[in-house]
């Protein structure tokens, strides 16, 4: 879901932006007014996310997907080994695909309660030897999210962020590589936004991609070939909508309040039972369920019919999901409440 | 260039696509009104290309440049070496990526001469080992481009169609793998289509990254992750556009059209002299120069002034070049041909 506010100026700027004559679709990324976008929208994420010197910003080509092999494949080469924390889907599947470039030890899994939960800090065992660990901050199909960031004892911290980067303040120099896809909160899909400490860079395995080389992306600042232009364009719009409700901590405040609004609501319902630990819960994916399946799709069916879209929990859980990203109202979660009260009277 | 009409579509569309009440840069790609836009713009690319069934039409992320190691990454496993001819600056990117997986041997280079040739069928020397043996089909900077496909006596084609595809009939049986960055005529940068003989996927190297096989994203119909949604959304737009022109048959014989009038003045201007050797004359896009580096600045600078975007050639061939792509009007490059004969005759 993205601002209405951003569409409406994308479609506006669509045909001739800012009276160049060209759309950003159409713009050279060579151009000097789309420099201009490139360099502002950069400028703009350094700021609003305070990225420090020692890191620099890539704009790349692909996912999160994209990444789950360009993390292993520029940073495994140290040792050859590193260390994944699997905390759902996601974190699983870049972990399977690291194995393809080295030693991948999966040092906490938290598969053994459907991934209910997020692991503490002593229980996690991080070898010394790791080229860097890995997890995934939040987690969009089990509904979980970190609430800490790992202690590792020098060891490279990489984190997949896809799903809440620019939902509140994050001390980025304590991350090694925050990777996000930008597609949940930011921008239509096909970039990966990386913010990399730049001394980590450089030591890619021989057979990198160069469309996967963090030290080239960062010597050409992400320009070795052509960018993904219109989505950098679009995350810039949203940069700027995000400057508007206060950046960061103002979206972190609404965060929090859209998520207690679902959150106290199931904390009192008699039917509808949250999946993720009470510790563990995500702002940003709120999963819950009824406990009957028929139920469930009842649910699902008329939520649906009232405009709730996608409320459908994910297969490997079950039961329901609501997404309350960036742009989504106090006011849209209110009505979901309401709606799931109705509900729920109906079928006590 | 995209066509107007095409952007004016995504205009009046982006903030509610066909009253769904959301925009394409913010639907899942698992929703019905997604799917359906896919499938329409997968139905129409097969119909308009000719794509017979033993082909796959693939629609992933990155560009032609994450091609030039998806490409080798999974054939060259075949039998560890492939060919690769050289006639400009892509098509040796292609094969220096290319050598990170394998034996690969460039059969030909019109280096020699500064890509201002192609070679023919005759010089041409594939190797029968060759897992295949890739070639670019239009020079961009050197405005070269093929005018056959060449005999390789059953060494499957690769070839780089990112410039000029979608401007001409082409008889896709020919291919082995067709792929194209289609951010020229097509659509906004950040996906390439790829058109695959199916039965060559399937042997890709052990350390390919997911995002990168093409077995994976047939099994998968391009879904294995989030594709470049609003990309190929657009693509779409352009390709209902390419059917109101006559399709690629209209498109070629509007392109012979455009590029005639460019080269006929060429032929007689006394001032202007082209970079490419006749017989290998892009209809993409027209290389030249006055042979006076002073001059070729006043017309850059002149031209741009009056509009003409893009003119300056790229540095390794120098002086001027125009880009003649599909959207581009008959009248637009009648309105250049008119500028540079009248600076031909201020500066005779």
């Amino acid at each position: 879901m993205l601002p209405l506010s951003v569409l409406e100026t994308a479609a506006a700027e669509m045909t001739n932006y800012h009276g160049s004559g060209m759309s950003v679709t159409e713009m050279s990324h060579r151009s000097k007014v789309y420099q201009e976008i490139f360099d502002t929208t950069k400028a703009d994420l350094k700021r609003i996310l305070n990225v420090p010197d020692t890191h620099d910003i890539l704009f790349m080509q692909g996912g999160a997907t994209f990444q789950f092999a360009a993390v292993p494949l520029n940073l495994i080469g140290k040792t050859g080994k590193a260390d994944y924390i699997v905390t759902g889907n996601f974190s699983n599947n870049a972990q399977k695909e690291a194995q393809k470039y080295g030693d991948v030890r999966v040092i906490y899994s938290t598969a053994d309660k459907n991934h209910t939960y997020i692991p503490k800090q002593e229980d996690l065992k991080i070898n010394a030897d790791a080229s860097y660990v890995h997890y995934c901050a939040n987690n969009t199909i089990y509904g979980t999210e970190w609430k800490y960031v790992p202690e590792t004892g020098g060891v490279p911290i990489v984190c997949d962020m896809s799903s809440d980067i620019l939902s509140k303040p994050v001390d980025v120099s304590k991350y090694g590589v925050i990777y996000a896809g930008v597609q949940t909160n930011r921008a239509p899909a096909g970039m990966a936004v990386v913010v990399i400490y730049k001394s980590l860079a450089g030591q890619e395995l021989p057979y990198t991609p160069v469309i996967m080389n963090y030290q080239t992306m960062i010597e050409k600042d992400s320009m070795y070939n052509t960018p993904p232009c219109f989505t950098i364009y679009m995350l810039g719009l949203v940069l700027k909508w995000l400057d508007t409700v206060g950046g960061l901590k103002g979206m972190e405040k609404i965060k929090a309040e859209r998520a207690k609004i679902l959150y106290d609501y199931l904390d009192e319902s008699k039917l509808f039972k949250p999946h993720a630990e009470k510790e563990a819960r995500s702002d940003m994916n709120v999963t819950f369920r009824t406990g009957d399946e028929e139920k469930d799709a009842q649910f699902v069916k008329e939520a649906t019919a009232l405009g709730f879209l996608n409320v459908k929990g994910h297969r490997s859980v079950g039961g329901m999901r609501a997404s309350i990203y960036n742009a989504m109202p106090v006011e849209g979660v209110q009505k979901l409440v309401d709606f799931m009260k109705e509900f729920e009277a109906k079928n006590a």
